[in-house]
């Protein structure tokens, strides 16, 4: 890390500040501007050492060099990692698409829409079991039994599921009936989950947090990575701010970012950054535009009964629709959908 | 709630709509406007109602009327309401101090910080035995050892502790040992730990999340008082946001919003929004001015060598002078230390 | 709008807050809820009328539900508008591209990027001649004598041209030269100048400000559309945030947003939002699935030598590349882009 | 500056950057790590050099060491500088208030507004008589016809006058008018405007933008100051974020972060963060505590007639009582004001 002094100090606090980066087992390069005095600090750098520092009489910053995720990073695998389930691959060369109703409501209703999203395309079904609801007073989700209901259609249908865990609790209960585990945007900082499920044998799909910069997703990504689950699938699904014409803007330019600075897959959310489905099918396309190694949709057979989200959920139609124009966005960037193939 | 339709829909569909209001048990009140037409839904209001009528032909967009929370809001309780814990109360008329490390490190340092803030008139001790770290290579804490350490320095020197629990798994070990438990802004939304502390009968300290608006906030602290636990004090601690010249932007302005829309106490954490120590006095006199009930600050004997956030910690001779001006902007606002009373 | 009055409120707060929506001209539609009380006030919206009636005793707050803007929306002008500029045009079934350097710095570098952006399938090229810097020590640009550098190569290539204006005082002067006025980001609430060019001829290229709200945006266009010019082309071009992986995060979903709520034209700007050039092809094809009505993208001949964001200029091999993409992704969504015809 | 390489460049390239580095003027210091090398780049620091480095093979990133502003730090004036408007004074040692209407609507509430605020203690007279307005169809000020009423007010009751310029060709017309020039925050940069005002020899009251780091903010003075003016009084109003529960987060930090940074006062607008008056007075408070120099507050006779921005008005009693309520946290901060001893 390179330590900047404040200007002006003297050859004394410079020789204090170098003793003591050479106590922290850090080896210290004194250069010596017009105006200011910088010191390299060479070694393992660590936020703590960091801030220790920064804590020295005359260190105006601090400014690090590496990158504080390692298994994450690109320079640590050169190569894009693909992350499969079932027949569905998320990586370099392959689109996949996980759709479903936000919520797990009842057997029949996910069934509906379980066969109709697999025949439009997608290749894992989605449903939540534990929902995180704003409000105490809103439909938590059905817990075990809504697994019971996705693991029914599983079998029925031979689609993987992919469904969240909120919970350190519910770790063992969701990873004995789900194909993926989701890490939802609320939980991407909760780090006692994220080493519970790094403990797991199952792929991950990792959230970003609606107000998390792309690095400490990375650095969340580094929890379930350093527990040896190498299977993590991130997911961009908008960030906060002051427009209020959608629920979160979406932040297309963190597939690029994910793209250059680790080897991830990254799929896209455009339901929960929309917030409302008029605007699902243009950040969909996006998604697949930017780069995105796939999509998470949100699909219901009746979004004005749906008892979570029904803004955002796409109607069976629309999504086969969509899927159609994926197909074509995928062929035009020189990507293709697998589903497309084993239609064919 | 209100109903606002597209511009230019017909008879029809002003009446189905009507009509699926009634269906969900609400009384439609339509009244046409020159370009519009609104219908007012009368009845107990929910999200999910919104959603399925946001979700119907014809609907522009709902807008709700009642506030989300009540058990938190004024109306169910129009005095302030005030927590107290040992010797301290946090509500109106007074001020109360929580101070002392970010983290727990050792028994010496621990009991050396405890003496030096007590006696200057924290009333409550705060550590972090369970650490929440962006990265996991960081100090994670020492888990039940440090709270161990803490509860061996309430024991010397009589003074109540506050600790933070990040998960479910920890709630009864923590609950053990702590007075106060703190929720942190990155579990604000962990609703499942935010219903387990709701079933304790302890304190809990709130903090708000870095992207949480205050009715977002205030909906996590009804997740605990619905559980039966009305101890609830809230902690301002920075939003997100463009400024780099900070670790988070405090927003005063919660103060002010907290008092209006909720009963509840809300406190201020100027170590955290700073993120460096030499701003963090002037947040401090801030907060009380606008009328916090109190503060909660980090504060080491030697920042330099702190495993955490050694950045943004006061000294032990800053805190002292903080104090002492915290006790003259409390007095020019008519409100009164306690603290400062027991000293006298 | 609607008026929600506070709880609790009484018969004769009602009937004064009725009263004084009657004096404003308006008609007041009492709805009595079981805890509120709203009214409707039917007729003309203006924000003075609505933040007056937030200035009453016993009113909570006041919801528009008209929009603001009127010439700028789609209910005004059902069909989208096409703006056209020489042989580009911008709007439904075309997708044309704006490039070139940021600014103007000398003549050859200046038509060797012409040349080669022109080349590649831009239709119009850019160069600005008045720059805003947020440093006065930076390069403002060449003035009336970059002008001419970009008329003598308009001549020469038969290339219309796009550059800014930042002062009223510049309005004419600009006029005489360009093909298209930019108005910047910084200058999205300029309301002198954008009023000014409002009374010119010439199509207005609309940047939305860093953190501006789509439907401030269409405020601002709606200030030049008053003035008689219907030629606006909206520009997105990132939004500000708490990101700092990129300079400004690309807000995609702004594009369905205007497509939904106006009829005119919008383009993005993937340089200024990226502001590193890796990230620009990215962002552009995902801005042409989205939807957009083109593009105007940052070109260097030699990026390293750059008076002003060289970072995020592409090189000419780059913008050929890119220019290749855009054509496939075009097709793929059903878009045509014009020069390609022209190229047949 | 710090040129930092990508990870694994071989001597060739490290000794292409630092050749350009000499080529630039300035002098190459190499420093290799285990992993990383990186350059210090030491001479004037220029944003343009720092892009072109950065835009060179083998660059990762560059970060400047160096202040962009120079005229407006505190390193190149150690005292905090005092700006003196009539009997008012901004800087160390007072606090002076700004107060009056949003807008000047007609003689004889100007002048009563002005009376009840100089009784209560404003030195400063404000009101708008050009407003940058987001709708084209809300009232745009009086104009020159409005700086009229407010010079017959300053010459009838002896108080200094501050109004709001948005348009270069209005400078000169302001200029003759008021004693302090008011640059709004959708004005900051403007760097047109900015530096026209910079050519007067009166004070200039610099709002932040909305979206403005402080960094950016104290650029725009050093434009000001660049000009040869020297009295620039920097103002906190508000920025931009998710929260709606106000109309701008107001940033108190920055109040601090300035005096660190720069020798220039800095007061606070609580009015305008606020948006509405029920917050004003916690506002100021707060920034009064957290050591502004000073605030500017809307005050109106009759809030729900204003013309502008009614809700966020205090009425004359609400002035007063603010007024009273700063004098005692001033004193209990150690600071006067200056109206205080002059009423004694």
């Amino acid at each position: 890390m390179i330590v900047i002094l404040k200007q002006g100090v003297g050859t004394e606090i410079v020789e204090s500040v170098a003793a003591r980066i050479r106590e922290l087992g850090l080896t210290p390069h004194v250069s010596r501007g017009e105006y200011r005095t910088i010191i390299g600090a060479i070694g393992e750098e660590q936020k703590i050492l960091s801030q220790q520092l920064e804590s020295l009489d005359g260190v105006e910053r601090v400014v690090p060099i590496m990158r504080p995720y390692k298994l994450a990073s690109r320079e640590f695998h050169k190569e894009g990692s693909v992350v499969r389930v079932g027949g569905a691959a998320f990586g370099p060369g392959h689109i996949s698409v996980i759709a479903g109703p936000c919520a797990v409501e009842d057997p029949d209703t996910l069934m509906e829409t379980a066969r109709a999203v697999q025949s439009a395309g997608a290749e894992v079904l989605r449903g939540g079991a534990f929902k995180p609801r704003t409000s105490p007073y809103s439909f938590q989700g059905l817990g075990e039994e809504g697994l019971k209901m996705l693991a029914d259609v599983r079998k029925e249908l031979n689609i993987p599921i992919c469904t969240e865990v909120t919970n350190t609790r519910d770790v063992e209960l969701v990873d004995r009936y789900t194909d993926v585990i989701q890490i939802g945007a609320r939980s991407m900082q909760n780090f006692a989950l994220l080493t519970e499920v790094g403990r797991t044998q199952k792929p991950i799909l990792l959230k970003r947090g609606a107000s998390a910069q792309v690095k400490e997703w990375l650095m969340s990504a580094e929890y379930i990575l350093s527990q040896g689950n190498c299977q993590v699938i991130l997911c961009e699904r908008g960030i906060r701010s002051f427009e209020t014409g959608v629920r979160f803007v979406l932040d297309v330019s963190a597939v690029p970012q994910v793209k250059q600075n680790s080897h991830l897959p990254v799929i896209v959310d455009p339901s929960h950054a929309a917030g409302k489905r008029d605007y699902v099918t243009a950040l969909a396309l996006a998604a697949i535009a930017a780069g995105a190694d796939g999509l998470i949709v949100e699909v219901h057979a009746h979004p004005d009964r749906a008892l979570c989200d029904g803004s955002q959920a796409l109607t069976h139609e629309m999504f086969a629709d969509l899927m159609a124009q994926i197909r074509n966005v995928a062929e035009a960037i020189g990507r293709k959908n697998i589903t497309a193939d084993n239609h064919e």
